[in-house]
């Protein structure tokens, strides 16, 4: 941490903040410059946090130096992590996809969604039991019955579920059907929420907050890793921008700004990102070239009917061209497909 | 709504639309131009959402012309609400001030700023005994005790109580403390927690998500109203832009646009907005001439010691300088200060 | 300046970094702490600036601690300045309304809107001969025509003039006939501009670009600054935001916070702002209100046939609100309204 | 365009918009909901736009359906241009690599830059002579002896000169040394700078408004458009934001929204978009993943002592790693790299 003192600073203001922090077990080294006096602090970073340093009269500015996350950083863990999911791995040997229905509407959507997915290579089932909509007039989801849906499909299908919570109470209902636990955008800086997940002993996945900054992001991760729970992989899905082409900015820099930050798996949902079906393959194409360890995407077998983000779910024709787009991507960037047949054989 | 069909849509395309919109009871109007078809529709708008009308073949684009939100809305109810809390009034004719600490921190810290907040003229006393916070590394709020220490000020001042709530779970108890409850920025999407506070029958304060839209705003709010709760005040509080020289936008503009758009009270928050102790008199003066119906602030007997904020809290001597500018703007503006002795004699 | 050595810098990286420091004439002091060193500067930052720091090995940030800008910081001029447009001075001691047309289109339109602007108090009259206009196919302006109708007012009036310039090789011409060169949002950062308007001789009117930082803003009045002009007034007129409501998002606070930052006086254009008629009145009042110098809105005739910008311009009746906003205002923030009769009787 | 009127239009109010329309040559179709009346127009639209119909008693809203600029939208032009610098092509049946140095400061760096850009495959040199700089007292480029020394370089290397005009005065001189004119991101709406590229008759490089939306930016290349020079080649490079963990956020998704809406070639930044070494390759290969038709880099011998962006330029051991990141990607994407000699042969 280091203090930056105003330029009208007087040695009693130094002396004081050096005095606090040299209180608390802290250590201060003051640099006397022409205009400015600096002073680098050496301790506990988050008791420094507790002082309010930044109040003291004649300081200017407080910066942080060191990363506020500790868990999640690569700083102490410098090989990046792998993630198991029921019996697929998430992590940086590999591309992994993960595809089903923005929403559970019901038995034969998701059981078709989920054989759509898995034929153009998914290793991993998503689908929506709780959904968070903006307008309380929208579908909210079919709740319990929808993880029945899809705790059915998974014994059909083999595919491990990925699968919304939406709140902490309903934590252990979910986990109890679920392989993996999402949490959404809009839930980032739900505390409780990021707590219980952690508790909850199952994998987590964390959805960027669509106006999160990369470090806030990593803080929430850090909720759910101080828990206990490290089984974390971080989903990027766009940004809140100026832009209105699309429902979101994708911040493709976000994949290999985390992976040097965090040992954590970053995976992307090119759906959500561009909120159109006519991004979603070049988009994908973009997120694996740029080293995302996996995508995950909406399809649906009749999105004209869907009840959630029909415009961006994949159907038929264009599942190939994904399938396709995956495997040349990972291929590129030296990598296999997840799951894919001539790997395993 | 209204759908523009794509300029290569043909007969059939056009046919199709006209024909599922009719299917489920609605209207459609077609008119034909030269390069292009609009479609308007008549009818349940929610029930055109959910058609997914933007994934029919020759869609262009779909475009909603009613509000989204109804109870909140000032369409149906053009005069503008008043919420009561205690036995204070928020709304368009008088302009309330809320004060106290960010954090409720101890038994003294508490009352000391309950005083000060009631002698620059505060009728509520805001405190937080949960405190939603980025780092799990930071002070979280001392929970249940918190709230005891807040009746106990309460008691002592006559203050009303507005306290922060971030768990669904946690409604009933801090309802049994509160008069007001208060859902902080990154629980505007919270959907469990909004329904939570409609169903508990206290007034709630809903901050504005820091990239929340002003529709998006309001239409959390509706979640809290279709509860029956319509006892909302709305409080702006800053949006995130690309400015560092604040911690957030304080976005007035807020103000007069809500205020047309919905019957709800609206205030602003200068002290999280800015983020700056300077800047809180300056933007409590843009709030109210704004037309603002209150503002809410951070004040702290001690600030270099706050565990919460401590940078933007205000002061003794700040405090007055605040106390006057709510009596002139709210002069200027013609209304009195809600509780001031000159308007009760 | 402060470096911030990466934490596994070595002890040969902190030396080159305190070497080519030091060969430039600037010293340097060593922090070492437990997990990083950090290095203080002292010297000429420009020159630091040159040298690539960052780029060093083992260099993890470089943070600037003075401000970029010299001229027109309050660092140096702690006493706030007036600028002087014909007759009128802009600055600390009064408020000025300054209003007119968005373009000149006709004698009479520009009469017509002068006599209205005057009218409600307004002592400068603005209007545009060149418009810089995002379309190719929208009106561009009269050109060297607008100036001549613009002079043609001016004399019939008695109202100096404000009006943009877009091309550095225009200015002689522009400035032949205005009293205050004006920079639109556009060209904040087009340099050659800045420069000829400040070899111009002539007060600016430096608006603020709609994704410029407050930083940036003042480093282009900077430009201005160093060709010997500082008879600059800048134009806070709304930023670009994700919120769609309004035109832009009016930054109030960029009042409060130019005004420490900088000696030069600083206004609010609420009609661009905004972009919406029924904002400009709460608007004009939220910026009398946080401090602002003045307020520049658009006025016409006949809005309905405005060949730019007709939405937001106010008619007959709203300019007796405006011109009350501003008195009101003025008067409850302790400054009479420029050219005001009843402060110069 | 379609016209939404207010739930409480009366008849007389749109009638009037009817005749308002209909008396310059449009037509208006009505249709009449429960709550609301839509109109939809046929006709002119720019002169609709005019109209200020948004200003019309009883109008609620005004939607523009078809794109505002023509000459380089798809629509008209629906096979993809090539754009010829020299003997290069940038279009959309290769991959092209420009490098070189941010800013020009001695032939020996300069040319030094150039030899390795064209060792990592770079078909055309870029270089800047004069520089748009934030701080008027950074380097602000060499001028006309900058261009002398770029024309010397390619004398030498036979690479054909990219570099950036920022005034229109300027044109002239720079047209005489260049083979492609950069428009630079500050100047994007620099409209006269845009009018005197489109009459010098030769390639254009548009950058993309750190702030444009992408219609804005199509908007921009139209001003060049209209002036007969169609030989425009857009460069995305990264938009504001409010992450700061990269200097820009690289919007990789404005790749495939841009190829659908218009002809033109796009390129990508990823130095200026990143803002940092360690993300240009990974940003390369996004972007050429997505299907841009080129990349654009900052190399430097000595990035240490570079006068301009050092911390992004890439050095040696670097280069042979975007080589092959461009290789790769060009051949996962269906394409050759331009002017790479296993095509040539």
């Amino acid at each position: 941490m280091v203090i930056v003192m105003a330029a009208d600073a007087n040695t009693q203001q130094v002396t004081a903040v050096v005095d606090l922090v040299t209180s608390t077990g802290g250590r201060a080294f003051v640099s006397r410059g022409l205009n400015r006096t600096i002073i680098g602090l050496v301790g506990d970073v988050d008791l420094f946090d507790s002082l309010s340093l930044a109040s003291l009269p004649g300081v200017a500015e407080v910066m942080r130096i060191s990363a506020p996350y500790k868990l999640v950083s690569r700083e102490h863990h410098p090989e990046r992590s792998t993630v198991r999911v029921g019996g697929v791995s998430i992590g940086p040997d590999s591309v992994t996809l993960i595809a089903g229905p923005c929403a559970v509407e019901t038995p034969t959507q998701t059981l078709e969604a989920a054989l759509m997915a898995q034929q153009a290579g998914a290793t991993l089932l998503r689908g929506g039991a709780y959904k968070p909509r903006t307008s309380p007039y929208a579908f909210q989801g079919l709740g319990v019955e929808g993880l029945r849906i899809l705790a059915d499909v998974r014994e059909k299908t083999g595919l491990p579920i990925v699968t919304e919570v939406v709140e902490a109470a309903d934590v252990p209902t979910v986990a109890s059907y679920a392989d993996m636990l999402q949490i959404g955008t809009r839930n980032v800086q739900n505390f409780p929420l990021l707590q219980a997940v952690g508790d909850a002993g199952l994998p987590v996945m964390l959805k960027r907050g669509m106006s999160s900054t990369i470090e806030e992001w990593l803080m929430a991760a850090e909720y759910i890793a101080q828990r206990g729970n490290l089984e974390i992989v971080l989903c990027e899905r766009g940004i809140r921008t100026f832009e209105t082409a699309t429902r979101n900015t994708l911040d493709v820099s976000a994949v290999p700004v985390v992976q040097r930050l965090s040992h954590l798996p970053v995976i992307v949902d090119p759906s959500h990102s561009g909120g159109r079906r006519d991004l979603v393959v070049p988009l994908t194409r973009a997120a694996v070239a740029a080293g995302a360890d996996g995508v995950i995407v909406d399809v649906h077998p009749h999105p004209e009917t869907a009840l959630c983000d029909g415009p961006q779910a994949l159907i038929g024709e264009d599942l190939s061209r994904l399938a396709e787009a995956v495997t040349v991507m990972a291929s590129a960037t030296g990598r296999p497909v997840n799951g894919a047949p001539a790997l395993i054989g």
